[in-house]
Order: C-alpha cells, then structure tokens, then sequence
C-alpha cells in the first residue's frame, strides 16, 4: 500500500504506528499540506476532501479519514475487536477522538507547532484550551476503570488517541493532572514494534 | 432500548431514523440541552462527555457518539455494508460527516435557531459558511458518480449525513447549487419507513 503522508500530522501518524506494529511495509509520499499539496487537482481528484492521510491500494482505490483506514487495515487483525459491543466502543472512542479531541489538541498544537509566533490564529488558542482539557479528563476518567478505550486489549481506539495525545505538550496541555492518561502512554508505547511519531 | 435524545439535534435523529427504518421500538427521554441537562452528575455518569444520543441497553450499559451507535444498532443488518471496502467507505463518510460537516452545517444551524438574534456567536457564522459548502461540494461531486455513499445501496452513511444535510437551509445554507445532493435527499426521504426529524 501507499500512504499520503506528512511525518508532523499525528492523523497520518495513526496509520503509520498501526503498520508498523501489523509489520506492514508501506510506501509513504510526503505532502507539503503547509505549500498547498493536498489541494492540487491530482490530489482532490484521489480524495475530494482534500486531506491527508489518504490510503492508496495496489488496485489504485483510495481509502481518507485516519480512523476509518484504521479500522480497514486492522479488520481481521487483533487490533479491531470482533466482539460486538468492544467494537462499538472502539468506535465511540474514535469519533470522540474526531470530534471532542483532536479539533481542540491537535489544532493548538497546529497554530504553535506550523504558524508564526504573530498569527492572528494564536486568539483560537483560549477558546480551544479547555476542550481540549475537558477531552483529557473524559479520557482520564474512563482509564481510571480501565487499562485501554475498547474491550480489555490495546486497540485501533487506543492508536487513534495515543496520536495526538502524546504530543498534547506541544499544543500547550499539561498532562501533569492526567495520571491514568499518562500510564496509558506509557503502556501505549512499550508495546513491540511501536514506532514515534517522527520515527521515519 | 432507550434513547436519550434530543427532537432539535440531527445526531439524534439519526438513531431515530435507523430505529424507524429497522422497525425497532424505543423509549425517548428528552433531554433539555440548553437548560444543560447533558452536563448533570447523573448524565455525566451515563456519559462523561456530556453529550445526546446516548443510547442506553435494557441491561443498562451506554453508547455514545451517533455513528458509533448506528453501526452498533445496523450490525448484522442490511443498514451497515458486510463487504470489508464498502464498510471501510461508510466508515470514511461517517468521519468526514463528524468532521468536515457537522462542525459547520449543524452548528450554524444551532446558531440560527437556539440562540438569540443578538448572540455573539453570530460571529462565527463567516468562518463556518465556506466549509460548510466545501463539505456539500465534495458530497455533490461524489453523488455525481453514485447513488450512495458507500457500495451501491443506501446505508448508515447516507444516514448519517442525511441528517443535518436535509435541514442545511436551517444554517443558511443553499441547496439549489448541489443537484446531486438534492436528488440523494429524494431517495433517502423516499424510503418505506422514513421518519422526519420532527417526527416524534
């Protein structure tokens, strides 16, 4: 398979860090999303939406959306729960990731990590702080009862979050208050084959 | 089962338009969203992230996210595709609908019709508008081709962008320019079982 890819977007990171712990060569394409890459005829005429990480197989079909390629890619591996409410769990967690998680962390983490010190969009930062708070104690909460988000093993739901998460301190989010998330780190990166998120 | 809902949002009409559509039956508890009945101790214990749908089983176990719970209620049914890339494509659809649809269509439509005339949030509105035709534009170039979004027959992901996409003039937004959008809303209101979003 071949991945359109940027090695600082933590979405794409999701399907490099599932590949690499399924053993799974793939071909990565960097695209230069600050230089306008994704956005170019040929890019939109592979995914409309213009986005990466964008899935491309052997046969040329396209697969878009981090949490959706991941779920393609772990079917019929462990990392996708078969069991019937596991699985609706890991999917919970995953359009929590999308919706309640990463528009709040990984956009802080755009605007100080992408964008000049004077950007106009440093004023989202204060609106988007304490979602993205309110993301991590809802995150917290549930591993105070649990070792991981889906069924009783590390999941697609578990790699979803774990990406942008772990780099929470680079959107400016203490993680210090977080105690469970922070043990759930670590568990998420002593697994075999587990790769960081600038790893190549 | 039970459904904690709200007859305003179209995340909730969702659920209750797969329940109409499986002809299952379900206990509706209304819930006043602006009066912050999602934010009490007792809802946060059913749902930390303070949120409707939530669905609830007889058995009292809990089920957040409207996606997550219509691939939960379509599992084994001919609402949720079987064949591993049509599935992979409701799950692209239903992230891209979380994602780069509701965030623009939905909460403009919030502003407009909950809050006051004079709100500030009025604000936002010039911000959301071009992302939210963005989202409509990449819907309309895909149903040029097909008549669904994922495989060849209507499914949980024309379910769950039909909802706040049917009431997208709500949000000040026009339809007239998506034909194909427009024809799609068609098929999917012309279905035998099909509930409005009022439809109690």
């Amino acid at each position: 398979v071949r991945l359109y890819d940027n090695s600082s977007s933590g979405n794409a990171y999701k399907v490099r860090l599932l590949l690499a712990l399924l053993g799974v060569e793939c071909e990565r394409v960097e695209m230069d999303i600050d230089a306008g890459a994704t956005r170019t005829p040929r890019f939109l005429a592979m995914n409309p939406n213009g986005r990466i990480p964008l899935l491309e197989l052997d046969d040329g079909r396209h697969l878009a959306e981090s949490n959706a390629i991941l779920c393609y890619l772990a079917d019929g591996t462990p990392w996708l729960p078969v069991e019937r409410w596991a699985r609706a769990k890991a999917l919970q967690w995953m359009f929590f990731e999308q919706y309640s998680h990463e528009p709040y962390i990984a956009v802080s983490r755009y605007i100080l990590t992408h964008l000049a010190a004077d950007s106009p969009r440093r004023a989202e930062l204060e609106r988007l702080a304490p979602r993205g708070v309110a993301a991590l104690e809802v995150m917290d909460r549930h591993l105070a009862t649990a070792d991981w988000f889906a069924g009783d093993a590390h999941s697609v739901a578990d790699i979803a979050l774990y990406a942008y998460t772990h780099v929470a301190g680079e959107g400016g989010f203490d993680l210090a208050p977080h105690r469970h998330v922070r043990a759930w780190l670590a568990r998420c990166a002593a697994r075999p084959g587990h790769v960081p998120i600038d790893g190549g």
